[in-house]
Protein backbone atom coordinates (compact mmCIF):
# COMPACT_ATOMS: atom_id res chain seq x y z
CA UNK A 1 0.00 0.00 0.00
CA UNK A 2 1.37 3.36 -1.05
CA UNK A 3 2.50 5.89 2.05
CA UNK A 4 -1.55 6.98 2.70
CA UNK A 5 -1.18 10.42 2.60
CA UNK A 6 0.39 10.47 -1.35
CA UNK A 7 -2.78 10.57 -3.03
CA UNK A 8 -4.26 14.21 -0.85
CA UNK A 9 -0.81 15.26 -1.39
CA UNK A 10 -1.20 14.57 -4.99
CA UNK A 11 -4.92 15.91 -5.31
CA UNK A 12 -4.57 18.91 -3.28
CA UNK A 13 -3.22 21.87 -4.73
CA UNK A 14 -0.10 22.99 -3.92
CA UNK A 15 0.80 26.09 -1.83
CA UNK A 16 -1.01 26.43 2.05
CA UNK A 17 -2.58 22.97 1.65
CA UNK A 18 1.25 21.90 2.56
CA UNK A 19 0.61 22.52 6.22
CA UNK A 20 -2.04 20.98 6.35
CA UNK A 21 -0.81 18.12 4.46
CA UNK A 22 1.51 18.11 7.10
CA UNK A 23 -0.51 18.34 9.92
CA UNK A 24 -2.24 15.16 8.76
CA UNK A 25 0.62 13.32 8.79
CA UNK A 26 2.02 14.30 11.88
CA UNK A 27 -1.26 13.50 13.76
CA UNK A 28 -1.29 9.94 12.23
CA UNK A 29 2.19 9.16 12.74
CA UNK A 30 1.72 10.27 16.58
CA UNK A 31 -1.85 8.09 17.09
CA UNK A 32 0.14 5.38 15.51
CA UNK A 33 3.42 5.54 17.85
CA UNK A 34 1.14 6.38 20.65
CA UNK A 35 -1.08 3.62 19.93
CA UNK A 36 -3.77 5.78 20.84
CA UNK A 37 -6.23 9.00 19.24
CA UNK A 38 -5.54 11.06 22.63
CA UNK A 39 -2.91 13.74 21.05
CA UNK A 40 -2.92 16.88 21.86
CA UNK A 41 -3.14 19.71 19.16
CA UNK A 42 0.25 21.38 20.59
CA UNK A 43 1.68 17.73 19.91
CA UNK A 44 0.96 17.52 16.48
CA UNK A 45 1.86 21.26 15.92
CA UNK A 46 4.92 20.65 17.64
CA UNK A 47 5.53 16.82 15.19
CA UNK A 48 4.67 18.89 11.76
CA UNK A 49 6.74 21.95 12.89
CA UNK A 50 3.98 24.73 12.49
CA UNK A 51 2.61 27.01 14.63
CA UNK A 52 -0.75 25.49 16.55
CA UNK A 53 -2.32 28.69 15.53
CA UNK A 54 -2.48 26.74 11.67
CA UNK A 55 -4.07 23.73 13.05
CA UNK A 56 -7.24 26.02 13.81
CA UNK A 57 -7.20 28.04 10.65
CA UNK A 58 -6.71 24.92 8.49
CA UNK A 59 -9.28 22.14 10.49
CA UNK A 60 -11.19 24.28 12.57
CA UNK A 61 -10.50 22.08 15.99
CA UNK A 62 -9.39 19.13 16.59
CA UNK A 63 -12.59 17.08 15.57
CA UNK A 64 -11.89 18.63 12.13
CA UNK A 65 -8.06 17.80 11.81
CA UNK A 66 -9.02 13.80 12.91
CA UNK A 67 -12.06 14.01 10.33
CA UNK A 68 -9.41 15.35 7.17
CA UNK A 69 -7.56 12.23 8.09
CA UNK A 70 -9.97 9.64 7.98
CA UNK A 71 -11.19 10.96 4.50
CA UNK A 72 -7.16 11.23 3.80
CA UNK A 73 -7.03 7.31 4.37
CA UNK A 74 -10.70 6.66 3.39
CA UNK A 75 -9.98 7.84 -0.05
CA UNK A 76 -6.66 5.56 -0.60
CA UNK A 77 -8.57 2.61 0.48
CA UNK A 78 -11.83 3.02 -1.54
CA UNK A 79 -9.17 3.70 -5.07
CA UNK A 80 -7.50 0.34 -3.38
CA UNK A 81 -10.86 -1.16 -3.88
CA UNK A 82 -11.57 -0.01 -7.37
CA UNK A 83 -8.60 -1.41 -8.31
CA UNK A 84 -9.59 -5.10 -6.60
CA UNK A 85 -13.01 -4.80 -8.12
CA UNK A 86 -11.68 -4.51 -11.85
CA UNK A 87 -8.96 -7.56 -11.09
CA UNK A 88 -9.44 -10.28 -13.73
CA UNK A 89 -9.73 -12.53 -10.63
CA UNK A 90 -12.42 -14.91 -9.50
CA UNK A 91 -14.82 -12.95 -6.99
CA UNK A 92 -14.19 -15.70 -4.62
CA UNK A 93 -10.13 -14.37 -4.86
CA UNK A 94 -11.23 -10.93 -4.32
CA UNK A 95 -13.35 -11.55 -1.46
CA UNK A 96 -10.45 -13.44 0.27
CA UNK A 97 -7.96 -10.41 -0.55
CA UNK A 98 -10.79 -7.90 0.58
CA UNK A 99 -10.99 -9.62 3.76
CA UNK A 100 -7.39 -10.29 4.34
CA UNK A 101 -7.18 -5.98 3.80
CA UNK A 102 -10.01 -4.63 6.53
CA UNK A 103 -8.00 -6.45 8.68
CA UNK A 104 -4.54 -5.30 7.41
CA UNK A 105 -5.81 -1.88 7.14
CA UNK A 106 -7.07 -1.15 10.73
CA UNK A 107 -3.67 -3.48 11.92
CA UNK A 108 -1.39 -0.91 10.33
CA UNK A 109 -3.26 2.14 11.00
CA UNK A 110 -4.56 1.38 14.82
CA UNK A 111 -6.02 5.01 15.13
CA UNK A 112 -8.84 4.37 12.09
CA UNK A 113 -10.94 1.98 13.98
CA UNK A 114 -10.58 4.27 17.12
CA UNK A 115 -11.00 7.31 15.61
CA UNK A 116 -14.07 5.90 13.10
CA UNK A 117 -15.44 4.88 16.77
CA UNK A 118 -14.82 8.03 18.23
CA UNK A 119 -16.74 10.13 15.54
CA UNK A 120 -19.42 7.75 14.72
CA UNK A 121 -20.38 7.78 18.19
CA UNK A 122 -18.87 10.85 20.54
CA UNK A 123 -18.46 13.58 18.58
CA UNK A 124 -21.59 15.55 16.74
CA UNK A 125 -23.99 14.63 14.40
CA UNK A 126 -22.33 16.44 11.28
CA UNK A 127 -18.78 14.75 11.75
CA UNK A 128 -20.98 11.21 11.89
CA UNK A 129 -22.54 12.02 9.12
CA UNK A 130 -19.27 12.83 7.11
CA UNK A 131 -17.62 9.71 8.25
CA UNK A 132 -20.85 7.57 7.28
CA UNK A 133 -20.52 9.22 4.17
CA UNK A 134 -16.57 8.64 2.90
CA UNK A 135 -16.76 5.73 4.52
CA UNK A 136 -19.53 3.74 5.52
CA UNK A 137 -21.28 4.33 2.28
CA UNK A 138 -18.70 3.51 -0.43
CA UNK A 139 -17.65 0.35 1.54
CA UNK A 140 -20.85 -1.25 1.25
CA UNK A 141 -20.92 -0.18 -2.25
CA UNK A 142 -18.10 -1.73 -2.95
CA UNK A 143 -19.71 -4.95 -1.25
CA UNK A 144 -23.06 -4.94 -3.34
CA UNK A 145 -21.01 -5.01 -6.68
CA UNK A 146 -18.12 -8.12 -5.57
CA UNK A 147 -21.60 -9.74 -4.24
CA UNK A 148 -23.25 -9.21 -7.19
CA UNK A 149 -20.30 -10.34 -9.08
CA UNK A 150 -20.09 -13.86 -7.07
CA UNK A 151 -23.68 -14.02 -7.77
CA UNK A 152 -23.48 -13.92 -11.36
CA UNK A 153 -20.12 -16.23 -11.63
CA UNK A 154 -22.27 -18.55 -9.92
CA UNK A 155 -19.98 -18.74 -6.56
CA UNK A 156 -21.73 -16.94 -3.79
CA UNK A 157 -25.33 -17.50 -2.70
CA UNK A 158 -27.42 -14.48 -2.77
CA UNK A 159 -26.75 -12.58 0.36
CA UNK A 160 -28.49 -9.04 1.28
CA UNK A 161 -25.04 -6.78 0.72
CA UNK A 162 -26.39 -4.44 4.09
CA UNK A 163 -26.53 -7.92 5.96
CA UNK A 164 -23.31 -8.92 4.62
CA UNK A 165 -21.81 -5.53 5.46
CA UNK A 166 -22.54 -5.81 9.04
CA UNK A 167 -21.29 -9.31 9.55
CA UNK A 168 -18.17 -8.94 7.85
CA UNK A 169 -17.27 -5.33 9.17
CA UNK A 170 -18.35 -6.11 12.37
CA UNK A 171 -16.33 -9.11 12.44
CA UNK A 172 -13.51 -7.69 11.79
CA UNK A 173 -13.63 -4.38 13.56
CA UNK A 174 -14.16 -6.60 16.94
CA UNK A 175 -10.53 -7.80 16.42
CA UNK A 176 -9.53 -4.30 17.20
CA UNK A 177 -12.03 -2.84 18.86
CA UNK A 178 -13.06 -5.97 21.72
CA UNK A 179 -9.27 -7.17 22.21
CA UNK A 180 -8.39 -4.87 25.32
CA UNK A 181 -11.10 -6.24 26.91
CA UNK A 182 -10.64 -10.00 25.85
CA UNK A 183 -7.14 -9.23 27.18
CA UNK A 184 -8.90 -9.10 30.69
CA UNK A 185 -11.20 -10.96 30.94
CA UNK A 186 -9.34 -14.22 29.41
CA UNK A 187 -5.64 -13.65 29.16
CA UNK A 188 -5.05 -13.19 25.50
CA UNK A 189 -2.50 -11.24 24.10
CA UNK A 190 -2.58 -8.03 22.15
CA UNK A 191 -3.33 -7.81 18.23
CA UNK A 192 -0.08 -8.79 17.22
CA UNK A 193 1.00 -9.92 13.61
CA UNK A 194 0.75 -13.03 14.11
CA UNK A 195 -2.80 -12.78 15.82
CA UNK A 196 -3.88 -10.88 12.28
CA UNK A 197 -2.25 -13.11 10.14
CA UNK A 198 -4.24 -16.28 12.16
CA UNK A 199 -7.65 -13.80 12.32
CA UNK A 200 -7.26 -13.32 8.13
CA UNK A 201 -7.14 -16.93 7.68
CA UNK A 202 -9.95 -17.81 10.12
CA UNK A 203 -11.88 -15.06 8.48
CA UNK A 204 -11.18 -16.36 4.82
CA UNK A 205 -12.51 -19.99 5.94
CA UNK A 206 -15.35 -18.89 8.21
CA UNK A 207 -17.14 -16.00 5.26
CA UNK A 208 -16.45 -18.07 2.52
CA UNK A 209 -16.82 -22.18 3.67
CA UNK A 210 -18.56 -21.87 7.28
CA UNK A 211 -17.72 -23.53 10.28
CA UNK A 212 -19.78 -26.76 8.63
CA UNK A 213 -17.50 -29.28 7.46
CA UNK A 214 -17.43 -30.04 3.66
CA UNK A 215 -18.90 -33.10 3.51
CA UNK A 216 -21.95 -31.97 6.12
CA UNK A 217 -22.63 -28.22 4.11
CA UNK A 218 -23.68 -30.08 1.24
CA UNK A 219 -26.03 -32.69 2.81
CA UNK B 1 -37.18 -16.24 28.19
CA UNK B 2 -38.37 -15.52 31.89
CA UNK B 3 -38.63 -12.11 33.16
CA UNK B 4 -34.70 -11.41 33.87
CA UNK B 5 -35.11 -10.38 37.32
CA UNK B 6 -36.35 -13.74 38.49
CA UNK B 7 -33.11 -15.53 38.88
CA UNK B 8 -32.11 -12.36 41.05
CA UNK B 9 -34.81 -12.44 43.12
CA UNK B 10 -34.62 -15.94 43.79
CA UNK B 11 -30.82 -15.73 44.03
CA UNK B 12 -31.03 -13.27 46.67
CA UNK B 13 -32.40 -13.39 50.53
CA UNK B 14 -35.32 -11.17 51.03
CA UNK B 15 -35.46 -7.98 52.93
CA UNK B 16 -33.63 -4.68 51.89
CA UNK B 17 -32.23 -6.55 48.76
CA UNK B 18 -35.93 -6.01 47.70
CA UNK B 19 -35.25 -2.15 47.10
CA UNK B 20 -32.14 -3.21 45.12
CA UNK B 21 -34.59 -5.45 42.54
CA UNK B 22 -36.91 -3.02 42.31
CA UNK B 23 -34.17 -0.26 41.14
CA UNK B 24 -32.68 -2.72 38.78
CA UNK B 25 -36.16 -3.67 37.08
CA UNK B 26 -36.65 0.33 37.17
CA UNK B 27 -33.76 1.15 35.69
CA UNK B 28 -33.89 -1.75 32.57
CA UNK B 29 -37.99 -0.94 32.22
CA UNK B 30 -36.91 2.88 31.84
CA UNK B 31 -33.97 2.25 29.41
CA UNK B 32 -36.15 0.05 27.21
CA UNK B 33 -38.79 2.09 27.22
CA UNK B 34 -36.64 5.03 26.24
CA UNK B 35 -34.68 3.38 23.71
CA UNK B 36 -31.28 5.20 25.79
CA UNK B 37 -29.11 4.38 28.89
CA UNK B 38 -28.75 8.23 29.43
CA UNK B 39 -31.45 7.93 32.51
CA UNK B 40 -31.03 9.71 36.23
CA UNK B 41 -30.36 8.07 39.21
CA UNK B 42 -33.74 10.42 39.87
CA UNK B 43 -35.95 9.06 37.30
CA UNK B 44 -35.04 5.32 38.51
CA UNK B 45 -35.53 5.62 41.89
CA UNK B 46 -38.69 7.35 41.00
CA UNK B 47 -39.91 5.06 38.71
CA UNK B 48 -39.39 2.36 41.58
CA UNK B 49 -40.87 4.05 44.29
CA UNK B 50 -37.78 4.54 46.20
CA UNK B 51 -35.64 7.75 47.91
CA UNK B 52 -32.78 8.04 45.49
CA UNK B 53 -30.67 8.31 48.34
CA UNK B 54 -31.04 4.34 48.08
CA UNK B 55 -29.29 4.24 44.80
CA UNK B 56 -25.81 5.23 47.12
CA UNK B 57 -26.49 3.05 50.04
CA UNK B 58 -27.31 -0.13 47.23
CA UNK B 59 -24.95 0.65 44.29
CA UNK B 60 -22.28 3.02 45.33
CA UNK B 61 -22.93 5.39 42.09
CA UNK B 62 -24.95 5.22 38.72
CA UNK B 63 -22.07 2.97 37.15
CA UNK B 64 -22.72 0.33 40.39
CA UNK B 65 -26.29 0.09 39.47
CA UNK B 66 -25.53 -0.50 35.71
CA UNK B 67 -22.86 -2.98 36.63
CA UNK B 68 -25.33 -4.45 38.63
CA UNK B 69 -28.09 -4.77 36.05
CA UNK B 70 -25.61 -6.27 33.36
CA UNK B 71 -24.64 -8.69 36.19
CA UNK B 72 -28.42 -10.13 36.71
CA UNK B 73 -28.75 -10.15 32.74
CA UNK B 74 -25.60 -12.18 32.80
CA UNK B 75 -26.78 -14.82 34.96
CA UNK B 76 -30.09 -15.40 33.29
CA UNK B 77 -27.58 -15.90 29.60
CA UNK B 78 -25.36 -17.87 30.99
CA UNK B 79 -27.89 -20.16 32.47
CA UNK B 80 -29.73 -20.34 29.39
CA UNK B 81 -26.43 -21.38 27.55
CA UNK B 82 -25.87 -24.39 29.86
CA UNK B 83 -29.32 -25.49 28.96
CA UNK B 84 -28.88 -25.26 25.30
CA UNK B 85 -25.42 -27.34 25.72
CA UNK B 86 -27.36 -29.57 27.90
CA UNK B 87 -30.13 -30.56 25.35
CA UNK B 88 -30.00 -33.80 23.11
CA UNK B 89 -29.97 -31.87 19.57
CA UNK B 90 -27.05 -32.00 17.64
CA UNK B 91 -24.16 -29.45 17.79
CA UNK B 92 -24.98 -27.28 14.52
CA UNK B 93 -28.49 -27.03 15.70
CA UNK B 94 -27.39 -26.00 19.32
CA UNK B 95 -24.99 -23.40 17.04
CA UNK B 96 -27.83 -21.95 15.25
CA UNK B 97 -29.67 -21.59 18.41
CA UNK B 98 -27.12 -19.70 19.93
CA UNK B 99 -26.71 -17.19 17.16
CA UNK B 100 -30.65 -16.61 17.17
CA UNK B 101 -30.25 -16.39 21.13
CA UNK B 102 -27.30 -13.41 21.01
CA UNK B 103 -29.24 -11.54 18.45
CA UNK B 104 -32.87 -11.78 19.99
CA UNK B 105 -31.31 -10.68 23.41
CA UNK B 106 -29.60 -7.28 22.26
CA UNK B 107 -32.92 -6.80 20.14
CA UNK B 108 -34.77 -7.81 23.36
CA UNK B 109 -32.98 -5.77 25.85
CA UNK B 110 -31.17 -2.84 23.92
CA UNK B 111 -29.46 -1.20 26.90
CA UNK B 112 -27.70 -4.07 27.33
CA UNK B 113 -25.17 -3.83 23.82
CA UNK B 114 -24.76 0.06 24.72
CA UNK B 115 -24.29 -0.48 28.19
CA UNK B 116 -21.47 -3.62 27.48
CA UNK B 117 -19.96 -0.58 25.62
CA UNK B 118 -20.01 1.83 27.56
CA UNK B 119 -18.62 -0.30 30.75
CA UNK B 120 -15.99 -1.84 28.98
CA UNK B 121 -14.75 1.51 26.86
CA UNK B 122 -16.04 4.60 28.81
CA UNK B 123 -16.35 3.88 32.32
CA UNK B 124 -13.27 3.37 34.40
CA UNK B 125 -11.26 -0.16 34.35
CA UNK B 126 -12.70 -1.55 37.08
CA UNK B 127 -16.09 -1.65 36.25
CA UNK B 128 -14.87 -2.88 32.40
CA UNK B 129 -12.98 -5.87 34.55
CA UNK B 130 -16.51 -7.39 35.99
CA UNK B 131 -17.99 -7.39 32.91
CA UNK B 132 -15.26 -8.63 31.22
CA UNK B 133 -15.23 -11.26 33.86
CA UNK B 134 -19.03 -11.70 33.88
CA UNK B 135 -19.91 -11.84 29.87
CA UNK B 136 -17.01 -12.21 28.01
CA UNK B 137 -15.21 -15.07 30.12
CA UNK B 138 -18.25 -17.37 30.01
CA UNK B 139 -19.92 -16.35 26.92
CA UNK B 140 -16.42 -17.79 25.58
CA UNK B 141 -15.75 -21.00 27.58
CA UNK B 142 -19.74 -21.83 26.40
CA UNK B 143 -18.37 -21.48 22.72
CA UNK B 144 -15.16 -23.01 23.47
CA UNK B 145 -17.66 -26.14 24.29
CA UNK B 146 -20.15 -25.89 21.73
CA UNK B 147 -16.85 -25.99 19.28
CA UNK B 148 -15.86 -29.15 20.76
CA UNK B 149 -19.09 -30.89 20.88
CA UNK B 150 -19.30 -30.04 16.89
CA UNK B 151 -15.55 -31.01 16.37
CA UNK B 152 -15.86 -34.18 17.94
CA UNK B 153 -19.23 -35.02 16.33
CA UNK B 154 -17.81 -34.46 13.12
CA UNK B 155 -19.92 -31.32 12.57
CA UNK B 156 -17.33 -28.40 12.96
CA UNK B 157 -14.23 -27.94 10.61
CA UNK B 158 -11.34 -27.12 13.90
CA UNK B 159 -11.96 -23.43 14.88
CA UNK B 160 -9.58 -21.18 17.08
CA UNK B 161 -12.67 -20.07 20.07
CA UNK B 162 -10.88 -16.71 20.72
CA UNK B 163 -11.22 -16.23 16.89
CA UNK B 164 -14.70 -17.55 16.72
CA UNK B 165 -16.16 -15.51 19.43
CA UNK B 166 -14.18 -12.57 18.12
CA UNK B 167 -16.27 -13.21 14.57
CA UNK B 168 -19.11 -14.22 15.60
CA UNK B 169 -20.20 -12.03 18.67
CA UNK B 170 -18.61 -9.08 16.66
CA UNK B 171 -20.85 -9.26 13.76
CA UNK B 172 -23.96 -10.20 16.32
CA UNK B 173 -22.96 -6.76 17.85
CA UNK B 174 -22.38 -4.46 14.61
CA UNK B 175 -25.95 -4.97 13.79
CA UNK B 176 -27.44 -3.26 17.09
CA UNK B 177 -23.78 -0.69 16.87
CA UNK B 178 -23.76 0.46 13.82
CA UNK B 179 -26.84 0.71 12.53
CA UNK B 180 -27.50 4.29 13.79
CA UNK B 181 -24.43 5.40 11.49
CA UNK B 182 -25.38 2.93 8.36
CA UNK B 183 -29.26 4.66 8.52
CA UNK B 184 -27.25 7.87 8.59
CA UNK B 185 -25.26 6.60 5.37
CA UNK B 186 -27.76 4.54 3.50
CA UNK B 187 -30.93 5.12 4.24
CA UNK B 188 -31.36 1.88 6.19
CA UNK B 189 -34.26 1.57 8.50
CA UNK B 190 -33.87 1.27 11.82
CA UNK B 191 -33.43 -2.76 13.40
CA UNK B 192 -36.93 -3.91 13.50
CA UNK B 193 -38.46 -7.15 14.53
CA UNK B 194 -38.09 -8.35 10.82
CA UNK B 195 -34.14 -7.10 10.30
CA UNK B 196 -33.41 -8.90 13.08
CA UNK B 197 -35.35 -12.35 12.07
CA UNK B 198 -33.77 -11.45 8.79
CA UNK B 199 -30.17 -10.98 10.56
CA UNK B 200 -30.42 -14.06 12.00
CA UNK B 201 -31.51 -16.84 9.50
CA UNK B 202 -28.35 -14.64 7.03
CA UNK B 203 -26.11 -15.69 9.97
CA UNK B 204 -27.04 -18.74 10.93
CA UNK B 205 -26.52 -19.60 6.63
CA UNK B 206 -23.03 -17.28 6.77
CA UNK B 207 -21.68 -18.55 10.07
CA UNK B 208 -22.42 -22.56 9.06
CA UNK B 209 -22.76 -22.82 5.75
CA UNK B 210 -20.07 -19.64 4.21
CA UNK B 211 -20.77 -17.23 0.87
CA UNK B 212 -19.66 -20.03 -1.22
CA UNK B 213 -22.47 -22.24 -3.13
CA UNK B 214 -22.42 -25.62 -1.86
CA UNK B 215 -21.00 -27.41 -5.15
CA UNK B 216 -18.39 -24.69 -5.07
CA UNK B 217 -17.64 -25.50 -1.20
CA UNK B 218 -16.38 -28.63 -2.00
CA UNK B 219 -14.25 -28.50 -4.78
Amino acid sequence: MPHLSTSVMHRLPSGKTTTADRLLVAAGELMTERNSIDVSLHDIAEKAGVNAALVKYHFGNKDGLMLALLERDAVTEMANLEYLLAQPISPSAKMRLHIAGIIKTYHQFPYMNRLIHYMLHESGGEAADEVSKFFVGPLLDFQRRLLAQGVAAGEFRHVDPVLFYTSLVGACDHLFFSRHSMTRAIGVGPVTDQVCRDYIAHMETLILDGLLRPERAVS
